[in-house]
């Protein structure tokens, strides 16, 4: 796809980070898309549902399997503000989502506080043989800021 | 915790897997256990709730943060009847779960013909720094049975 579509997508899930962030969420969002078509855009709400799994990419995961009324994810892509914690991305590959395009680095989320498993996406994919494809670092700068503001208008605890 | 003990709750985590095959789920089981009170005990519900991320493990995650109304499961014990695929290891390490008590292991369940991340709990303990302790191959010939009834029932799809 385009580096223009995969902007688009991109910011919708930025978007709705920013919408979490204002509500009390955690500074991550996700979009899945099928052909052009939006399927579901989740922020984090493991505040919210007072569930721990409840990161943004499971969430619109589960949204999309509803949706879609499969549980399988093929031919999807999902515009993640944040590479995939090890949790996301095996969710993904069991989803059997296509492709991942993320914009900040796990390490960007540990450094915030985050108690994340410092384990890359690129590292999974390979020990565990996965087919999905991943395009790091995209719009990284705009994704890492998403951090800034959450730390700025300091609505939710770290976990 | 003496192996008594945790043969008990091992015992229902399998005989909920149980349940969950004659229901038509896949073949896992899994109990949180915290100060020898259960918090929760569920099987994988991935086909009855059309939720790829709804396997045994995580589906106990998120009932026992319900029940304890906190995303914390600190203190707690997690008695799964299979290794936990990278996908419930994460979350078990992001709930703060104390301990992984496992039966089967996930070259088990890919053998069965699951579409496992053949990444064994150790690595992501090792690769990820996580504080979890793991107790490996508890009544194992007991938990791998569990994927002889479910391919004898035959029963649920693979995924």
């Amino acid at each position: 796809m385009s580096d223009k579509i995969n902007k688009k997508f991109m910011k919708m899930a930025i978007a709705k980070a920013k919408a979490g962030i204002r509500k009390g969420q955690t500074p991550f969002g996700a979009c899945i898309v099928k052909k052009g078509r939006v399927i579901s855009c989740e922020h984090n709400t493991v505040w919210k549902s007072c569930d721990i799994t409840s990161h943004a990419e499971v969430h619109a995961i589960r949204k999309a399997c509803k949706k879609l009324k499969n549980i399988s994810l093929e031919g999807c892509t999902i515009y993640s503000t944040c590479e995939p914690c090890p949790m996301c991305f095996s969710a993904c590959h069991w989803a059997k989502i296509s492709k991942i395009v993320y914009g900040a680095r796990i390490s960007d989320a540990k450094k915030s506080g985050f108690n994340e498993l410092n384990i890359s996406n690129k590292v999974l994919k390979s020990k565990g043989r996965s087919r999905v494809k991943i395009v790091p670092d995209f719009m990284r700068r705009e994704n890492a800021e998403l951090f800034m503001l959450w730390q700025k208008l300091n609505k939710s605890k770290i976990y």
